[in-house]
């Protein structure tokens, strides 16, 4: 009988009161630079490490012809301080997900169906650029430009991992285009003709 | 004409000689708590950030029915040192990946298609246990004990990242069998019977 | 006399409202991924850096002959972000420290006296196995099983130190048997037949 | 029209909410072993990236004839989980910076006008010293001892800048002789005379 | 007489045999993840640790106008291991250093002389952008897009240090058009016009 | 029979050849920031992980009747990449272990018997001083000044345990007394007397 209650002595702290293997985040709680407080451990149920969302086909009914759905901290809050992420690319025949950089992390993809053309280039002006079937993964190193386009005739389907819960996500073109940054600016730091910073800022939102 | 000149002066050292984006192991080279050596970047093409082996089918045709394809730094150099990599599982219907731990790195698992029981146990020996389908994905925080079964009448695939490129890969039932620890120590450490033990260790190819 | 105010033009912003080169835990606040928040550097004393709970033995009578005593961030909150804790092992002639893991911590053990034969199990299923003695230390990789037991016929007692201030602690048979996980989820995943299996549940309290 | 509207879609989740990049500090609320709690990225402005204390010459009239102004994450909140801040450095001729530590951080010294002569100590009691120019960039690996010295006949500036938000500083005269350490301790521990040791604590506003 | 020699028992280990404090790069040795093999300590000499290639004026006559010298591990052994380095930025008047950024590091510009437009944009597309002047210090977050302008009507020089050795410089417009990336690639993933994009790549020595 | 093979296709990469989940000092080969090139998985043995000169009582027949025998990865090359390490501490009565700093560890030590006094000191010059007893364990941050003391009339000993492989030990008289730093220099860096810096130069064996 007392039998069952042998490793209450053997480890006397009471460990359930603290997160120790995992801190789910608690998003109304504060964020710092680890990541958002954690729920207590009381409150976390196996559903805090499922994310169903990425099986929802994205609607790629857009200019780009693609979808990016992500699982980042925000959507997916088990992955806080745990140093993963994850997203899903859907890109229709044609589809392009634009040149962009993740601040913050490697990404591998990995191709569910469909044929990729992916590529990335390095500080040395280096060009990595493969065609991707099916089942082939790709390493896509931090905080360097590149980009995935549908090499097929048929919807492509990849899911792109994160080695951080909060990658980020810059994409070049909402980064120059999509916001007040003036455009005499953009043209100096770009040497993009001015004309061509004007059309690229209409067509994206931007001003200024 | 000597327009095309002008980033030399800009960025005057030469930036071709060593890796500074990525460290592509040298399988060859030494190897160090960080990682391998690297290739030199001259010699790093394309195809060291692709790998194609996770795009066959592993063969499950074994006691636990299922198999796993690893895409660690060993089989894909490309991801030395960039803190992600990959695996395959294959689940024939009834298949299991038996209860393991990854000592170095917290796991992401995406089901490609079928349907997988998984689970995990953590430090408070609470259980986090999950029916996931196609499109789920769950994350198995590091160095926790976890299992995935297929729970479904067909063949289940799921790819699993990593944020390291040597996770680790600690399979229970051969950490306990299949090798020469003494039958009467694995049954004081782990207070299954003798039989059980010496029943385990021959089916597991272990002695002693 | 105004001398003895030179370093306050020197260093002129006040550096006593902010820690510096401690984060001595508050329990009662956040938990983040990085560690508990801090105590305001006002009201550290020099009791928090200190902790006497290791100088007092363990209650080895119970069924596995040992006790283990923690010093982790929850019971000596002055180690919180220093990334180092430390606990106290008792060990009873034929006591066992049962087969577990850290998984966010390697581990380094001392022994104080008593001679305790020590083993832990790498991924490749290889065992190092040793016997100590008064003075030997044997350090045991993060997240790997490993166990400790009393190889002498009088009390032992050793001090562990970890790398972590939560280093966590998965106990292989609590994990396995002292929870809800069904006991036919238990056999499929490690082989056990299944009446061991409902033996060790009965004996360790598990239901399932 | 809906064009400008594309990127909507493809990443469909709000991103606005939480701080992705960066994590400014709030310094009212909770500190953590990995820094301060984050601004919300809605209150964030420019200024908060900005620091204009560092254009400001110190007052070196003091005992040291020098002055040290710190952009750590305190008076910096913009640095706060980035991993780097800064300083400036008057030395007024013959002006010194005492033997001094970083705890927590590497320095990287750049001489803005004027000669300083800088040196550290190595763990293995090696002296690396070095008269600087205009223009010379020092590096003083974590936690060695170092100082910097006013070698011209003209005021010298230098601005350090640090791979930490809070770095730490520890004046070697100021712990030893600014507070209430026992003389007779500081005696013991150091080989001092203990009316060298008495004489600094007057000098320095020490007690005991 | 052996007073001298009292420290050698104390420490009884022969420390000069490996590098503690630090790990001046042997450039030509290997080069791992982590960094560069250590030159053996009787080998480093206090010149290791400093540089004076930034107190050089960098050469403006060029496209830009503007020059970055560098100081990363290839120039500067020293820094090798300890998560910093430096870069010299001279900006004449009407200079500009392209949109850029440093994959593996965060940035803090020190402001020499003149007047500078520095700003960086987000993963939100938010613009921080200011106007510096002499004496101010602003951060740039890794990984982002981010440029300076000499804003005035004289030479400006600004001093950037990095929290990593190897910060990485990924210039915009050099990765998207001084390269063999296929101009129609270059369209598809930035939204450029074809025309756009063949001008530069001619300006900038790029094929394809 | 097949069946005791059946890991291996399921774990089908010979993970025999690289180091997974250690990676023990070749201290032959190069070193790296992160520690030294691995041995051999297939070399390694259990003797690797265990340390017995800490079983050893150091010789306290000197100047300060204190010894620290150090089990740093110079002699415990099991230790490399594990980010652990440790020391022992012999203190003879009236035994110092004079003031001095870990530039690259935290350290927490543990009473095996007798008294001692222990303290440090913080960036903000307060003293952190306690009185320990036979199993009071204390915790001294990264890189701050400490010290201890026999506070007892009989023979004292302690371990230490780090959270480095290469914690570094700069210990304060040796650096600012034991080498050629210009006693010149010292004074003006110390406050200390010219006649001090003499005097302690020439107990410690230093020049200059």
């Amino acid at each position: 009988m007392l039998h069952i209650l042998f490793f209450l002595p053997l480890i006397l702290t009471s460990t359930h009161v603290i997160a120790q293997d995992f801190c789910v985040a608690n998003l109304e709680g504060v964020q710092t630079p680890s990541g958002f407080a954690c729920k207590m451990e009381s409150e976390v149920a196996p559903d805090d490490f499922v994310f169903s969302g990425l099986g929802i086909e994205g609607n790629t009914s857009n200019i780009v012809e693609a979808a990016v759905t992500t699982a980042f901290v925000e959507q997916y809050p088990g992955v806080n301080g745990l140093g993963i992420s994850a997203a899903r690319l859907d890109l229709a025949p044609g589809g392009v997900v634009p040149m962009h950089t993740h601040p913050a992390a490697t990404e591998l993809l990995y191709v569910v169906h469909g044929r990729i053309t992916a590529g990335f280039i390095s500080s040395s002006n280096a060009v990595y650029l493969k065609r991707l079937r099916r089942g082939d993964i790709m390493v896509f190193p931090r905080g360097l430009l590149h980009f995935q386009i549908n090499a097929g005739k048929r919807p492509a389907l990849a899911i792109a991992s994160f080695n951080s819960p909060i990658p980020g996500l810059q994409i070049l073109e909402s980064a120059l285009f999509a916001n007040d940054l003036p455009s005499a600016l953009v043209e100096k730091t770009t040497f993009l003709d001015y004309a061509q910073v004007k059309k690229l800022k209409a067509l994206l939102g931007g001003t200024g």
